[in-house]
């Protein structure tokens, strides 16, 4: 596990104050902030320049909480380059579609969109058109899972209190939903395939 | 973008036929199998060592299919090592419920309930021990999410293929449902915390 003083070096976390040459004394935000660094490090296994920027959002009080909020899960969408291509613009349209049925505000050619439509475009070219039905119970269940999440950092008044939660939250929030949909698939997989050969 | 021999020489595609010292052809069946290793690699970002055991699982005829979707599915969820812990502990107590309430067949002390563990320790130890109500919220929607998924993938009879698009739809999934909590919010957010200063 790295060290405070590697945190520090990396710009993630203040320095403590000096008590003497080689000891520094932390107070309590030294030791919460650490605890998200490792949060997003250990179990949302987001790389060190992101939780920079992560970090430097939450930091930042000249944004409002929404602007933050967005410049915060923008950073937490792997990044995916792909070549323009048909089946990348027939994925964008159908994500348009899905986006507007549900009446989604969102910044239109955003890098979560982005993320979204490169990931439909290599699920169709893997031969999984068919895919697009079940889109919508991801959408439905997404926005059911994203106003229980708003609704749960909204109880916190403080800003960077706030800020702060809903970047630990949407990282380990993915982690934990990942988790549960993988264990309610090994329930649905031993309830359809358990008696195959 | 990795060459065709880095797969090979990986392990993870098998070598084509050599029609000549220099040049070798490849079937349809390489094709999809680099498609695969492609979507998992860039959109989904998996390690190539997961990779080649999810291949190796694909390609292994003896298990069943529920047998090969609990070990691709296995090896999707981050490794996480924690020091043993009283929060550990009381995590591990409420997952243990809430997979008992959702009636989930699992396999107890599994890769993914320990994954989900040290996520849900994470939360609490950042002063979100009121998540808990949200779990709730999440494992609805991840059953949901997860039949539909079984229901998708049970209409394919092959088993290769099969097993190859649940390894597919498993990681891409994610990045989708991911990408589309966080749409959904911005949007939620736009609407709580929209008038914010």
């Amino acid at each position: 596990m790295p060290t405070i003083k590697f945190y520090v070096r990396e710009g993630l976390l203040p320095a403590g104050e000096l008590t003497s040459p080689n000891q520094a004394s932390y107070a309590e935000t030294h030791v919460q902030r650490l605890r998200l660094i490792r949060a997003l490090l250990d179990v949302g296994g987001m790389p060190v320049a992101d939780i920079r920027e992560v970090i430097a959002a939450i930091d930042d009080s000249d944004q409002t909480v929404h602007q933050v909020l967005g410049a915060a899960t923008k950073r937490m969408v792997p990044r995916c380059d792909r070549e323009p291509s048909a089946g990348l613009e027939e994925a964008r349209e159908r994500i348009a579609e899905l986006i507007a049925a549900h009446g989604w505000q969102t910044y239109s050619g955003g890098q979560t969109t982005e993320a979204l439509v490169a990931a439909l475009a290599a699920l169709h070219e893997l031969g999984h058109g068919a895919f697009d039905e079940v889109l919508d119970v991801y959408a439905d269940a997404a926005e059911r899972v994203a106003q229980a999440d708003l609704e749960y950092v909204a109880r916190y008044a403080a800003r960077e209190e706030l800020v702060e939660r809903v970047a630990a939250g949407t990282v380990l929030g993915d982690a934990i939903f990942s988790a549960l949909r993988r264990l309610a698939q090994v329930d649905a997989s031993e309830r359809i395939f358990g008696e195959s050969p």
